[in-house]
């Protein structure tokens, strides 16, 4: 049977991975590093995490999720908010959730799959609320169909930068304009 | 320094693990049957793959890839088409290229950056030849806008069924209708 874990040294490891995030990028953050800043041993760290992944899982699952905060501007363009709102999250919302941090997300969930439907979905309820919440007005403004389906739009670009994020290829400028016109003709109302 | 492979046990482990698959679940491998199979020890197997997931990618590497040989008729109607294939793939082509595998593969991937990225490579090859031929047949029928972009409808279709596979939720027949809808109306031709 292994030790039960000591609340105090699980929260100063997650603490010492949220640090080493907000500091670093997560493919500079190490066990030992972990380990040294939580003052707890790297046998102790192993003991109860897997993996870096499974740490960064956890870390994420309690804390504020990085990016999960980002505000996009709300303009009477939908396009041009699609547009915005979709390159930030290709683009990794700058230095915490970078590419790295994406494809560590994505390793956590192929191998612990209920981890990782949790994280997911946490992750990616504020997109399908921006989304909705952005559809809902361009029906009211007459630029969309009624019977749009936010899900479906949400979920291909939630799948579209995942799917980048796993191959380690951030989208370019060019192929998010061609995801959002594609999107927007399959969406926009007949003119 | 590791060992060198003896390049008859490696053959007999990728035979055992292409065997494997054929008869089993991905689930239901394990690194004992397989090395039972091949006639080598566990050892042997953990020396030189750090998981079954990487027993895996090299197998699909080297091998025939389940599920590329896939046929997709042909008929007149595009959307009929798209619904047919994408379907086949979401669903994951029956016992081969099941979701666990799929979650395999997207394992593999996160964690071996290059052999994933030539995985998924070689995997998503046929697929964007598919629908490549197919939507230069569209639209010499006239069916689809001239400057459709191959590739983001590929890509579409191909993230959406990974990001499933990730999350081990199969697609419902109404979400592959409604994602098949949004496209057809987002490439189609204006009528």
């Amino acid at each position: 049977m292994p030790r039960p874990r000591s609340e105090k040294a699980r929260q100063a490891v997650m603490s010492a991975m949220r640090r080493a995030l907000a500091e670093d990028s997560y493919a500079a953050v190490t066990i030992e590093g972990l380990a040294t800043e939580a003052g707890v041993s790297k046998q102790t760290i192993y003991r109860w995490w897997p993996s870096k992944a499974a740490v960064l899982g956890e870390a994420l699952l309690e804390g504020e999720l990085p990016g999960s905060d980002a505000v996009v501007p709300t303009t009477d363009d939908l396009a041009a908010d699609l547009r915005a709102w979709f390159a930030g999250v290709s683009a990794g919302q700058g230095d915490m959730v970078g590419i790295e941090v994406a494809r560590a997300l994505i390793a956590v969930t192929a191998t612990d799959p209920e981890l990782g439907l949790v994280l997911n979905e946490r992750l990616a309820a504020p997109i399908r609320e921006w989304v909705k919440t952005r559809l809902r007005q361009a029906v009211a403004d007459g630029d969309v169909r009624e019977d749009v389906d936010a899900d479906v739009v949400a979920d291909h670009f939630i799948a579209t930068a995942s799917y980048a994020a796993l191959l380690g290829q951030p989208l370019s400028e060019q192929r998010v304009d061609a995801v959002v016109q594609m999107v927007m003709r399959g969406i926009g109302a007949r003119d």
